[in-house]
Order: C-alpha cells, then sequence, then structure tokens
C-alpha cells in the first residue's frame, strides 16, 4: 500500500488534534482513501510539553527544514499561526514541492496571493479548509458543490471568542468587561484578546470567505472591521426588546460588481437560525443564485473539530496523489487566471438600517431636534423608544432606523452629537433583518 | 478549450433548474473547471411543452437512446425518478462508459448496489448530492472534508412536504388533514401523498445517509419507518407546552457496532437548532468523533436549489475529467472493498425517551393504574399532564417518560389499552432531547 507522509509545523492545541485523529481513526482514513497517511515528523520550539497524544514512532524536532526539506514528505501541515515564521516556512516548503495545509487565516488574509502564486510555480497544493469555521467544512463546500452559483452574500459568525462573550451578555445581561474576564480565566479567551474582539481574525476569515465566493482578491486593509468592546448590556437589552440578538458578523455582499466586506457587531433577528448559534459555535450563512440560503454550523475551534478539517484536506490530497494528479481544484476554486480584483465599496455607501442610542436630558423638543437631523438627511425612523432607567435628568432614547446610507447616518448623528441636550456619544448598531 | 457534453434524462422541474443554471452560469463554470459544459441532448416524453428555460441549441427527443448511446455524452444526468425505467436507463449508460450524475433517491435506495458495481465495473462515476437535501451539499461534506471522522449520529429534515405541514400545523394549531389539503392546492404535496407523508421518501434519503456515514449497505426494508399521519394537532400543542416542536427525523445511530435506522415524527427541544428548521427547508444534523455537531440547513426541495447539487456534481466530474482521471472517490467515500453490511438493531431494542398520549375515562386511580403498568416494565415517568379540555368525562393525559427501552414501552401500552377506561388507542412520539 502507498504511503502518504505527513509533516507537522506547530505542535500547539489543533497540531495535538491531528496527530490524535490521524492515529485514531488510522484504519477509516486507510478505507477511504487506499493509502497510509503516516505523520513523520513535528516541529515545535518545545519538544518535552507532553501533549497527552500518542506520538510514538513520530520524530520530534526543534529544526523546520527537518520537515522542510525532507524529500520523503509531501504534504506539510502549517499550524504555528501568525505572519513569520509561517510564511517562510510555508514557501519553503512550497518551493521543495510539497502541498501545503494550514489553519492559518492570517497568513492567507495577508499573504495569500504570494504564497498561491508559489503553489502554482511549484504545482502544488494550497488547501485550508481548518481557516475559516473550525471542524465546517464550508469552503470546501463554496469550492466544491456549490461551485456552480454566483453569491449574492456571505454572512459569518466566525470568532468563538467574541460570539462567547455576546452569549453570556445576552443569556445574563452581564457587561463586556465582566464577561471577558471570566472567558479569559475560562480560557475562552486568549490574555491578549485583542485580535479577537477587535474583529482582527473576523476580518482575516472574511477576505478568505470573499476570496472562495466571489474569485477575487481583497486586501485586508479595505475590510471595514469593527469589534464587540463598545457593545454595552444596554445595548443587549435594547436588541431583545425589538426582537433582535447582537452578534459580530462577517459580511461580504456583491452588488453591482462591488464588493461590501465588513466586519461589526450586528443586529439579526431572534428566529433567524444565525440567532441561535450560541457561545463558541459558529455558522456561516452564504446566498447563491441558484441554491438559495444555505447555513453551516458547527464547532468554530478546539482541538478536535478544527483537526477534522485539517485532516479532510489531508484526505482530499490523497485521493489526487494516489490517483497520480495534482492542482485538480485551484487554491480559490477558480482557475488560475480567473481570479479578479473587484473593487470594494466605500463604507459610506453602504446602505443597512441602523439601531441608534442617545444619551439625552429628558427635555420637551429633545425627539423633535433629532428627528429632524436624521430628516435632514433622509433618513427616516421604523421605531422609537425613549425610556426612564435612571434617577438622572439623562435619558437613553432609541431609534430603528428603515434603511439608510451609511454616509448619512454619520454625518446626522456628528450633528446630533454636537447638540447641548445630548450627554455622551451617540452609538449604533446596523441592523440585518431583510435576508433572502 | 475542452468540452463536456452532458445529457439530460427528465425535463421536469429540476431538469429545468439544470438547463437554466447551465446557460445562465455557464461562463461561471468555465472560470472555475476549464471547460464547457454544453448540455447536449434532454430526453422526455413531453419534448413540446414550454417549460420556461431557453432550450436553443438543445437537442430535444423522446428516444432515450440518443443520450444513453451517444459516444459525444459523457455524463448522463438521470432526473426520471422512481424505479424503472430510471435503473434501466443508469445501467445502460454506464455500460457505455457515461458517468451517472442522479437527484433519485428511491432509485439508489433500492438499487444502488447493482448500480455502484456496475460503475466499478466501467470505471465512471457516479454522484447523487442532489438526492438528500436538495441543494444542501451535505453528502459531499460527509465524502468529503469529514472524512476523517467516525460519525456515531445523523439527523435529518429531509422531506420538504412534512414539514411544512407540520409547520403549519405548529404555527396555526391547524389540523393534518386541513394542512394536507391546503398544501396540495399551494403544489407542496403531490395529488397522491403517499411517499411524502408516510415516510417513505425520508427513509430512502436516510438509506443514503446511513451509507455514507457508516460505509455499509442498508436495505430499505430494515428502516423502521413512519409517518406524520396521526399526529393530531393536541399532540403539537402538548409538545408545546412541554417545550418541544415535532418534526419528522431520518434517524441514524451507531451502536456498538449496530445501526439504528428509523424515520418517525419525534419531538425536539425548542431551543435546537433543528427546531426551527421551518416550512419547506431541510437541515441535516451530524455528530463525528473528531468534528463534534455539525448542521447544514437550506432549501430541501424545489428547481434551482436542487439544480445547484447536481450541477456541483458535474463540476466535480469535470475537474476530474480535466485532469484525466475517474474514479477519485468512489459513489460512497469508501473504497471499493471497503463497504460492509453492519447490523440493523430491531426497533424492539432501540432506546428512547417517549410522549405518551391516553384517552381515559376522568375516574379515581386511573393515573395510578397507568404508571403501575409503566412501573412494571421498568419505565419510569419524567413528567405528567391532566388536562381537561373537554366537557365531556373523557380527559387526555400526557406522560413523558425517562429513556425505556421501545419493547418495554409497546408492551406496556398494550396492556394500558386493555384497561376499561381508557377509551381509545393510546399514541406516543419519541423525543431526542439528549444530543451531543
Amino acid at each position: 500500500m502507498e504511503e502518504i507522509k505527513v509533516g507537522l509545523l506547530g505542535f500547539g492545541t489543533i497540531g495535538a488534534g491531528v496527530v490524535k485523529l490521524l492515529k485514531q481513526n488510522s484504519a477509516l482514513l486507510t478505507e477511504k482513501t487506499g493509502t497510509r497517511i503516516s505523520l513523520k515528523t513535528i516541529v515545535d520550539l518545545d519538544i518535552t510539553t507532553d501533549r497527552g497524544v500518542d506520538t510514538e514512532g513520530i520524530i520530534l524536532t526543534r529544526n523546520a527544514d527537518d520537515v522542510l526539506t525532507d524529500p520523503e514528505i509531501s504534504v506539510i501541515i502549517e499550524l504555528i499561526g501568525g505572519y513569520e515564521p509561517a510564511r517562510s516556512f510555508a514557501l519553503k516548503a512550497i518551493a521543495h514541492g510539497k502541498h501545503l495545509v494550514t489553519a492559518n487565516k492570517a497568513l492567507l488574509a495577508v499573504h495569500g496571493e504570494e504564497i498561491y502564486a508559489a503553489a502554482k510555480e511549484n504545482g502544488v497544493e494550497v488547501l485550508f479548509e481548518a481557516a475559516v469555521g473550525g471542524g465546517i467544512p464550508v469552503l470546501s463546500a463554496i469550492k466544491g458543490n456549490m461551485a456552480g452559483n454566483r453569491f449574492s452574500t456571505v454572512l459569518g459568525i466566525v470568532n468563538g471568542t467574541c460570539n462567547y462573550i455576546l452569549t453570556r451578555m445576552t443569556q445574563e445581561g452581564a457587561d463586556f468587561a465582566e464577561v471577558l474576564k471570566s472567558a479569559q480565566e475560562m480560557g475562552y479567551a486568549e490574555a491578549d484578546p485583542t485580535f479577537d474582539i477587535e474583529g482582527v481574525d473576523t476580518a482575516h476569515k472574511l477576505c478568505l470567505l470573499l476570496s472562495l465566493c466571489f474569485g477575487t482578491r481583497i486586501d485586508l486593509k479595505d475590510v471595514y472591521s469593527e469589534g464587540i468592546t463598545s457593545i454595552t448590556s444596554e445595548d443587549v437589552d435594547f436588541a431583545e426588546t425589538f426582537g433582535y440578538r447582537i452578534k459580530l458578523l462577517a459580511i461580504g455582499k456583491m452588488d453591482g460588481g462591488k464588493i461590501e466586506a465588513r466586519v461589526h457587531p450586528t443586529m439579526i433577528p431572534i428566529d433567524y437560525p444565525l440567532a441561535d448559534v450560541h457561545g463558541v459555535f459558529n455558522a456561516v450563512r452564504l446566498t447563491g443564485d441558484f441554491v438559495g440560503p444555505v447555513m453551516f454550523y458547527g464547532r468554530g475551534a478546539g482541538m478536535e473539530a478544527t483537526a477534522s478539517a485539517v485532516v479532510g484536506d489531508i484526505v482530499d490530497l490523497s485521493r489526487s496523489m494516489c490517483a497520480g494528479i495534482t492542482r485538480r481544484c485551484a487554491p480559490l476554486g477558480y482557475l488560475d487566471g480567473n481570479v479578479t480584483t473587484l473593487p470594494i465599496k466605500p463604507m459610506g455607501e453602504i446602505v443597512s438600517k441602523y439601531y441608534i442610542r442617545f444619551q439625552a436630558l429628558d427635555r420637551p423638543g429633545v425627539l423633535a431636534r433629532i428627528a429632524g437631523a436624521l430628516g435632514a438627511r433622509g433618513i427616516s425612523i421604523a421605531s422609537m423608544l425613549q425610556s426612564a432607567r435612571s434617577a438622572a435628568d439623562e435619558v437613553p432614547i432609541v431609534i430603528m432606523t428603515h434603511e439608510a446610507r451609511e454616509d448619512d447616518m454619520r454625518k446626522a448623528l456628528g450633528e446630533i452629537d454636537t447638540f447641548e441636550v445630548i450627554r455622551a456619544r451617540s452609538t449604533f448598531i446596523r441592523i440585518e433583518d431583510n435576508l433572502e
């Protein structure tokens, strides 16, 4: 029986999951691929800590070249994360004719083009199902069975940390800072959670989703990104009152040849399946011109779920290698040469419904002035709530708007915030409730 | 540029969707496969009715042999449905070296083995994503990126007609017969709805899901199948009271080498994502040992969604044909020779929680007798509700049990139904609320 030898870079949580899966389900993998998939070498700076998985028969080394230049190894799994040395290692592996399987969304969002070009030149594949949605096989589906569709929308809850925090804020009425602290203690948030809570990780994943859905290069800098740090328990409550839940969404839309690429807290109706994605679970919802709306739901992170996606990519490679072919499908699903660079719609031009919260003095005429400033920009009000929650003289006023241009909305708020009766900077959250 | 010529058998709704997709997204398909996928010939008994799609340049014929034996055609799309002539046509196409793409679950559930064997002998592929869940790419995911998992459970809402009826019964408190009639008028149910409402269609689809998940042959006769015709609006109401919704589920489980294969109305907790699958939408939820729980959701039927799955299979074939290979992956995802025949667990041996509804005279001691008969079989009661809805002397009594063997439950009910205070045959619905 043929044997496919694999090398692993990065022996962290997911790496340990991959080692476990390849051992535990080795016979199953052979039944499905006809080959033995064997992990020959693991590279990590720490090769002594016990990861709780059986490494018998596997070479452990600190020297990446032991994997990158080993002629016996035909597939490299890159699970180091981050930009460097992941990028250099990936390029070196590719230059040595090895296929690349990676879970590294940051790497591909920023250096994808360089890596795909190198892979093309060297006739190897780059597979990265684990980079978005953990174990959820959404990227394979976009490249594979849904390939006949032109997509119009992709929405994703793709960061488990943010979704965990927002879920607990919703369920417990707790504050952001309080839940973040507890999430850190429980290991659901990093000690430095910036990448997650500021939406950067979600933006990386959105880049990959957009590239696959629309066959386009996306520059991470063009993705609008807003995290969840300014969401208050008050906003969560008001959302509930109006029948919405707040989720950090990756949003990609195709509108007349321009792409919307944005990551921000979003209110979605409570009866949308996406609103029921709780805790560390992830979901991606796509709309194709033929398939219609489709949603994929599952564990977005974790040792075992992510290992499932990594090994799925290795199975895909193994089947092609056994058939004696390579690059049956290009990294983004489009043939080389058919990936374009579509223009990104500036944020000011997007059209959305908005939830706006004002903190105003409880005086006659305040509402009229706010409504007037909105109306002057063509923004019409769908519903309004003024609540007297505190004993103070200030009251929160919440307005839900009909569809408006972001630019108009920001200008109206800029004007309203100069009113002396407005006591704090007005905040807003975009609403998605008109999905096909 | 290479050209792949396709023949279509059956110009019904889905056939029209395929014609539309291949025309409308022709350029996109070429960008992704590097070939022109062209529909050369359509076979149907009716070649004159306007299907509302552009058939310019396509040969329309009543003679299946014009497709089955045309040496230019390399892929046959079978959308006739049913057993014959679909089976004979499929076998003839395969014998002439043509790949088979089909949406025909009935055919594969009953004659799959014969067709897969013929395909193996002739070195062609059999792809059938459209046979389960319409446009939802769940079969590709099981065979593909999730291939590294041993699955323990698969649950599916895979019949749009039943789900539409149950959804309306739930939302309107309407009766089965009444909703069925309206569904027929609106085209959501066939004039003869037996296959759908008796669970036969769902059983066909379960056979395919089981074969892919567990690498096993399944005899349709071994699948326990119970439809939705005896569900009353009373059951729907009681379910709601206890926090459940009733869905017709395809249920497959692996338990110690034995397979549970059953289709029946099932109560699932309202907060499960599956409970939010409304109307004609479908969903499949799988649990793998690494990926954990995963759910796929989308349009389970209809011209365009199903066409997406059919064309997805053609894209898959095209990519392999361009690479000069075939049978990169066998029909069930397992290599030929690795598909086994696992034993099916008899229904009497399954363990479930149950909702039981008794219609009893309102007399002292009735509950004690019912509880006694259940207790004697080791069935313990989780909760109970006696409601006096009618002015009559009879009251419905509802009992929710803890886990019990089906055999014990049926025996206890058999005994209880002999009590003179019981006024109608007792009914029960199985509960699934303990999912990983």
